[in-house]
């Protein structure tokens, strides 16, 4: 059997999450994400696409670098305004039975014990849907907005993130025993008080005593999404992730990357085939090239260069330079943006800018049905992704081109499901029936036993990572 | 026209809440708590009934002090397991067009800039009907699940929450302008940077830069309830509450309470009708009393003492004790059990623990429908309270029987709205059409004006404060 794809809609809280500058268009729905029907409508759609899930990116700050202020962003509606990700999950489980729900958490500013009863409480609302994708936050304004003066320092932020998921697991994983809840009425017995613990748990920034506040929910812990991006992040996933945002520009870079992320699962003592990998792809299709064409145009048209600058937190105005302008001409060397840092310094402005325009690498695909099924295909085959995050150009356009025109097509070709098991969990959906939980072979299983609760925590050895190019 | 009634259900995310034992009843549905269908039948079965809200209580702690430790609680369900508050309420909102919904939120341990976008997108999502119940957290066991050895003192905590307070009146009332969002597709113009703002708020205890992350909601600052116990508490009140908590065991008592924190809102500038009156109620009704006996009969024998203590943090194991033990003889002096701190020590062992089976204080009624109005009629005319959070008994049934039962009898009355007034906030509920927003004369409004968003905050004189009986 041909390996099918999985796919999450990329999704933000906001009105501009990725592709800038779109939501003028009188198509789009994004300045409708105060709505709550916004969300409704659209968790009945992708569930009627029998899509993996939605995947919601999220920030807690505001991107004030570019051009010295908060301006450009807010005029952009770039990531600001932008509501809370948690709270549309559970309107839009309220309709559907099967769309898994992805939600960025960052473990930089808050404290684990409410964040650890806020995902079981969402595992026990979608009966098992949760995914939880960890970030450690990158925004200076986000640390302003928490008490500090400045980020904290990026390896740092790792470390202080393995850590917060130590008191996690130990909450998830080790503070109820699964036969804890009796429900016993005749004898009055809720849950039985002797497999449900404390955790204590000490370490250098965390005090947690417990007991967790929630009963075991379906899968316990969420699914665990990660994006890497530097070798503190590998070595942090090949711990703890069991899906991983990856990228490249060539197949065998896809696959470098991919290799790499497994060996470090493997030297962690997992199962390299417990990860699967993702990537955010751009799929624009239509029955025709000519209309292929036209959307493009139209996209191109709308297209915010500024708001894709913001989002760069470029430190240079582009926009200021000729299209020729070499990069290497006006960004300084060693320049802290965080979108510049990659950039190739023989390139042009123009050409910087046409790529993030239409995010022009490996995984943009314009095109008929049958040409973007071909593509998709060699992703699976050739690079070894297992699934994508659907960028919206439009909302909901994107999604419903992709499940009017891009699924059955899929299906033809036995790359896509039919429909849903129903009542299956989000990680039973990625690993198969029976693998609601973690595997025994996970950092976190070791809590299940009580002995292990108090132990002392073995910190990731991140101290001499360096930040790498994806 | 007549005084009329609001009614909140008194609910709370977990199997035993404030009735003890009692989910043992074959027609319960306590134990269901965990499901989302649980919280979506319960929203439209409330508004079919036409409550003013769902008003959802909260601990972020065990109660581990009875008999030293957890075991009683964890035994009894006695809220714990207990979930997220906050995460229900957008399951209900999406079945439901005019409910309430408050939600109980503590001020001491959770960062102020993450919270305030959580009831921001609330606020967004269920277009303008949320409220938050303001805590300081009183579990020794919750300040130890947020890295603390020991609750913060109590005057300390009200300190605390003024500034707490401060920070989110910046972020909801002051860093956005009304007209900052624009969704000017034409000029491609979101919102107008001119009308959006940082806060800078630097304190003791909270350095937040913001701006806020959600653009204005429909309420802005949700509608703002809290209980008072204290004189801290009472001066905390005054500035800041617009609903309260208050009790008392005759009308006489509650008048003097509710007066005395009229006088307080005086003081601070406002106006004393500014604020609304709440007691938790029971209300066990049925069209004749031989069923209305019965209905006590049962749930007599269902409660649970042992949970009740657990609730109460007894210090003392009174069900060691014969019933006609005095209070004095067992319970030492200036102990600091929190729920025994109030009781008569002249009071028996028996007569404690009946008060606390049926909570029959002047809010418990239990008789027909014309009884139970004649009683409700007089709580509004004589104590001056301006509604109820009704305590159930079972789930749904408490909730069922006060909608079939007493509901019609009010209306014959004038005593209760016959229909929502549709598209309200709940602000405009409590306070008429117009009022979605505070009121200027209250004390967030002084960050309306840019220029006092950046002034020194003015605590609250609460270190003299001295903890009263209610």
């Amino acid at each position: 059997m041909p390996k099918q794809l999985h796919v999450n809609l990329f999704e933000m809280n906001c009105v501009s999450h990725i592709i800038h500058g779109l939501w003028v268009h009188p198509d789009n729905n994004r300045h409708r994400f105060n709505d709550i029907e916004y969300w409704i409508e659209l968790a009945k759609l992708l569930e009627a696409g029998t899509f993996d899930g939605v995947f919601i990116a999220d920030v807690i700050g505001t991107y004030d670098q570019f051009r010295q202020g908060p301006e450009t962003a807010i005029r952009e509606g770039m990531q600001i305004p932008s509501n809370d990700p948690l709270l549309i999950i559970p309107a839009m489980a309220s309709v559907t039975k099967n769309l898994g729900f992805g939600v960025t958490f960052s473990t930089s500013y808050e404290p684990p014990f409410a964040f650890a009863r806020r995902m079981s409480t969402l595992d026990h609302l979608t009966k098992g849907r949760v995914a939880w994708n960890i970030v450690t936050s990158y925004l200076p304004n986000a640390a302003r907005n928490f008490g500090l003066d400045d980020e904290i320092p990026h390896d740092q932020r790792y470390q202080l993130a393995d850590e917060y998921l130590d008191v996690l697991y130990k909450l998830w994983e080790g503070s109820w025993d699964d036969d804890a809840v009796q429900v016993d009425r005749k004898n009055r017995i809720y849950a039985d008080p002797a497999k449900v613990r404390y955790i204590n748990h000490v370490s250098n920034n965390y005090k947690v005593a417990g007991p967790h506040l929630c009963e075991p929910s379906r899968q316990r812990t969420p699914l665990l999404f990660q994006a890497t991006g530097s070798s503190a992040g590998i070595e942090f996933a090949g711990r703890h992730a069991e899906a991983i945002f990856t990228g490249g520009s060539s197949a065998e870079e896809v696959q470098r990357n991919i290799n790499g992320i497994r060996e470090k699962a493997k030297a962690h003592g997992r199962d390299p085939a417990g990860i699967k990998f993702f990537v955010g792809a751009s799929v624009i299709v239509a029955p025709t090239n000519e209309e292929v064409e036209e959307k493009l145009k139209t996209f191109h048209e709308l297209h915010s260069v500024d708001a894709a600058l913001v989002h760069l937190q470029s430190s240079v105005d582009l926009t200021l330079y000729p299209r020729e302008t070499k990069l290497k001409e006006i960004i300084p060397e060693n320049d802290q943006s965080w979108g510049l840092r990659w950039a190739d310094s023989e390139e042009t402005v123009g050409g910087l800018l046409d790529k993030f325009r239409f995010r022009q690498d490996r995984f943009f695909v314009a095109g008929t049905p049958t040409h973007v099924a071909d593509t998709i295909e060699k992703w699976l085959d050739e690079d070894g992704i297992d699934g994508i995050n659907l960028i919206q150009y439009l909302s909901y356009g994107t999604a419903k081109d992709f499940i009017e025109l891009v699924v059955p097509e899929l299906r033809r070709r036995g790359r896509f499901r039919e429909k849903y098991a129903d009542g299956e969990t989000l990680r039973e959906r990625f690993f198969g029936q029976g693998h609601a939980r973690l595997p025994d072979d996970h950092y976190a299983a070791r809590y299940r036993n009580p002995e292990n609760l108090h132990a002392a925590s073995e910190p990731l050895p991140l101290a001499q990572s360096r930040e790498v190019k994806v």
